[in-house]
């Protein structure tokens, strides 16, 4: 066994979209949460040949009832004691229903032992003020999120699960008081805040919350400098990898992996939470693999123009093509930086 | 970069079966490949809760058209600039021909840099004597294995691809010799020959061999004690790391990445040939992942055993599904076992 795995043997249930070439969905979180340790077993959601960054794309969409299949597939076989689930994108609102009943299946199960099923849940919607799922998809998440464990909406998303559109740090906090209180989820991680600040350099922030028992949000931050590049599939890196470093911040608390949601006892404060101690390392990971894809990109890109002589703008498509390919992140040969992140930034109190 | 792995970065298109939980086909290939450092882009040809070992699965197959389909989407996006491929399990003939149209428009598209695309094909259509494919797979093959550079038959479909019955050494080697002459591949490697031998020690052998110029084989033989546990995906794991090993091997002799179908120069005896080289890592790494899994298997069945207070073998059906699971192969916290195989097992002429 390998002794450098930052977790005990975790079993995963992953659903979410694959994609043939490059990371996306499935095919970036599986393989991260794999070489940090984890036993996946994967629901695919679609099977596409690429993301849609590329501007074209050739594949299907799986159907809720062939979500459901799978997992009855496994159910019969005694396969689903999971110990950990992670949904992801969804291809509309019947697939989210049947990623519902799957949650609350295993939820169910794990009904006399807390904390034994843990379910982190990306409510994958739109981006920056776009949907990119049919309308009936939203209220097929609110539906969804009281279940769940811990919700990654990036700032849009968290805007329509709140109805609260967050334009400073006060509506930022009204926004996770409001999530909090109308789904009853336990914890929260805001994927990307992008308020505007007095600083020069451009940063991102994620904003996360545990309640403690009293129902009282800890919220806190950790911020880190942005990087110049369009990547796709970073959601579903921060979520894999959060997977992962949560299942090890809780473990090193004694007890805490047998409470239900795991929920920190209440004098622990927001900069100590497993989840912000998490957050710090997802982030590390991450800013160390973005700033190598992107260093991989330019000299792609470089390449590229070189052998076009120059003239690569010219001709639209190819140039969106060009630059979807070489911004897709390097993962596989970059195991180094998932396993072992050197902490940067640190969470701070809101 | 990672400066622990085995090969320069090598985009492989790996085309198999798809398992949610457990390890077989592209489940398995995939995995061995990316920890090893290869950039995979996987088209799944079924959809699949788990292996059939089970004795009961949901999912589904994927047509010949949606192989074609998701292959066309990485076309059209200029993502198909492979330098290996591995074929696996297809569900059909008409699945068989696809991927063949895959393989031969890969291998027109490096007519003009010999070496540039490798194919390493799993003719999977039985074993032990049994077909488990339809009738109309074997000529569907047949029609294939001439455009592949490495095929990896294991005795019964070596047979059904030769005509020939494996008896002894001599009806093995005449095997071999009509599978080079009929199909002119250049590459062989008979991944489970077990033949009558005096020895006490149950083994099984690897024989492979890779034509002269003069269209002579060049025999070689590894040969591995027998573990004693059925297990499922081995032939995946095989032909996995075979792509990465046989690529390393060959990358280290000067000019020969170059080549096509990356064939040794005549005076190259068998037992050094890079295939030979790159068995034998590949038996060790999985010789030690094979025995690490056998053990995990037997505590899993004597925690079973325990818990049933030794009743297990009473339910015939859940029994076997203790044993499916118990057996499957132990990857992910293996990687080590992957990465450093210990030779131990050396190639010798035949």
């Amino acid at each position: 066994m390998s002794t450098d795995l930052p977790v005990p043997e975790t079993r995963v249930l992953a659903i979410a979209s694959h994609v043939s070439y490059g990371y996306v969905g499935n095919t970036m979180a599986v393989f991260v949460m794999q070489s940090l340790g984890c036993e996946v077993a994967a629901i695919n959601t679609v099977h596409f040949s690429n993301h849609l960054g590329y501007g074209q794309v050739k594949g299907t969409r799986v159907s809720a009832s062939e979500i459901t299949d799978l997992y009855e597939g496994l159910t019969q076989s005694n396969l689903n004691d999971f110990d950990m689930m992670l949904t992801g994108y969804l291809p509309g609102a019947a697939s989210v229903e049947a990623a519902g009943k799957i949650g609350r299946d295993l939820k169910y199960k794990a009904t006399t032992r807390p904390g034994s099923l843990f379910w982190v849940l990306d409510p994958v919607m739109g981006d920056n003020g776009k949907l990119y799922v049919a309308a009936d998809v939203v209220p097929a998440y609110k539906n969804l999120i009281k279940d769940a464990d811990l919700i990654l909406p990036n700032q849009f998303e968290a805007e329509i699960l709140s109805d609260v559109k967050i334009v400073d740090m006060e509506t930022l906090k009204d926004a996770i008081k409001v999530l909090h209180e109308r789904y009853r989820i336990p914890h929260i991680l805001i994927t990307s805040v992008s308020l505007p600040s007095p600083g020069a350099e451009r940063h991102l922030s994620v904003i996360g919350s545990t309640l403690t028992s009293t129902a009282t949000p800890r919220i806190f931050t950790v911020t880190v400098p942005t990087i110049d590049c369009h990547f796709n599939g970073t959601g579903d890196m921060f979520a894999a990898l959060m997977v992962v470093r949560l299942r090890e911040a809780v473990s090193t608390v004694e007890g805490l992996s047998d409470k239900g949601s795991w929920v920190s006892n209440d004098e622990v404060e927001a900069p100590n939470l497993p989840l912000a101690r998490a957050t710090e390392k997802v982030l590390a990971s991450m800013h160390n693999v973005l700033l190598k894809t992107k260093q991989k990109k330019d000299i792609e890109v470089e390449k590229y123009k070189a052998k076009t002589d120059g003239k690569l703008e010219e001709d639209q498509k190819q140039y969106k093509l060009v630059i979807a390919r070489a911004s897709e992140v390097s993962v596989v040969r970059n195991v180094d930086s998932l396993k072992n992140p050197s902490v940067r930034f640190t969470a701070e109190k809101i």
